[in-house]
């Protein structure tokens, strides 16, 4: 029987899981691509994830392929796929790909948005999706520092520690931070991220708007290439991966 | 000992609860505040909700009010209420007013927001928040249709069946449709809502831009006071009361 490789756009609401990966504990995103995949195919199926991302972070298009003999056209997957998924895990796309296609081994680069929500109390129907402060926040403070991101670094300070990488330098093609009413928005796009890279970035632009420290900390933060040096690590509910792209 | 009448300025995520008025089976907002405002006062309250929504409605803005002889000042009762209620409502402003105020006796706007997600699968993190469709909409028909509901009209045909009113004669100071990327955001603003009005208007707006209906249909569904007449009642969770506004 021919084996065909598919690739699936993944959207979903990370609030009810735990995370990307599978684990012993708890329901996770590729567990549950697993379990209705193989129940659909009629064969085991394991996929491979793009971005294994965190318990509550949210995904518009996260990646994953997986190997199968069934003869369901791949783009026909999708549809009935989403039959079967919890609503808040939608495939956007399913497509076949070439048999050595992998979703971490090839040029790519990844856009997350940090959202957060600007208030003097929270508002519920937000909750979910962006972090709430009421402090004040002066964007042109966040948007200097945010320049200073931009390019090939040694973001060895934005890594949580005991990350297991190679190495840790890596290209962040913008840092933007774009006003939306109430909401601001902290974009951010690369070709690759750290283990909480995003999150500790968004955690230290915040100390930097809320005047807690300079938006020139970012180079003396890069320099010691010591997680401690950077800010907190802003929780997971304000994240979400919002696109990723490769070049074939 | 004094009396004074607050005013609270209520949000929340509709999703969890069967809508504002208080109802033997089930929670609701309007319970919710009552038991959190009764612990916190030390005094049996109970309020009065400017609008009644319907069950899986969310609001940025609905309005309350209550009378308390508890001395506490109105304007610190937002911080000690948010404390007591839970997460997925959030009391925006609460603040002293005339002991006479009452929400729904006074003149006043309401502002709506219809919210349309459109792709060819629903996205996760909007499930809660906007319809879904899949449906090609044309919102030039869906703007043209807009504007002729605009203006003072009985809005019998966009009423509920059942429902007990002395006038169907109702404003609209306007109806927009603004595309925000995936979404479409259905906006009414009038003097006064019948019973699931804003609901029939955006089934209406949708079967038009779908291309099942006229534009200029709006004017034999508003003749023919039918509720009939007019387009289905589109659900409950793409409606949100954003704001509320009066004249004192």
């Amino acid at each position: 029987m021919e084996k065909k490789r598919v690739r699936l756009t993944v959207a979903y609401d990370g609030t009810n899981y735990h995370g990307w990966q599978v684990q012993k504990n708890g329901i996770t995103i590729e567990s549950e691509l697993n379990r209705c995949l193989s129940d659909l195919l009629q064969e085991p199926i394991e996929v491979i994830g793009a971005s294994r991302t965190d318990s509550g972070v949210h995904a518009l298009g996260n990646i994953a392929v997986f190997d199968t003999v069934n003869r369901m056209p791949a783009e026909k997957i999708s549809y009935a796929l989403n039959q079967r998924l919890p609503e808040d895990i939608r495939i956007q796309k399913s497509e076949a790909v070439a048999s050595d296609w992998h979703p971490r081994r090839c040029e790519s680069r990844k856009t997350y948005e940090y959202r957060v929500y600007r208030g003097q109390f929270p508002m519920p129907v937000r909750r979910l999706y962006s972090l709430f402060t009421y402090r004040m926040l002066d964007v042109n403070r966040m948007r200097e520092a945010a320049a200073y991101l931009e390019g090939e670094h040694d973001f060895k300070s934005f890594c949580q520690t005991g990350a297991q990488v190679e190495s840790t330098v890596r290209t962040l093609y913008f840092v933007e931070i774009e006003e939306q009413g109430e909401e601001l928005v902290i974009r951010v796009c690369g070709n690759g991220f750290l283990y909480n890279m995003v999150r500790i970035i968004a955690g230290t632009l915040l100390e930097i708007g809320e005047g807690k420290r300079d938006p020139m900390d970012i180079f003396t933060i890069l320099e010691e290439k010591d997680r401690a040096a950077a800010g907190p690590t802003a929780p997971a509910h304000g994240l979400t991966l919002v696109k990723y792209e490769w070049y074939d």
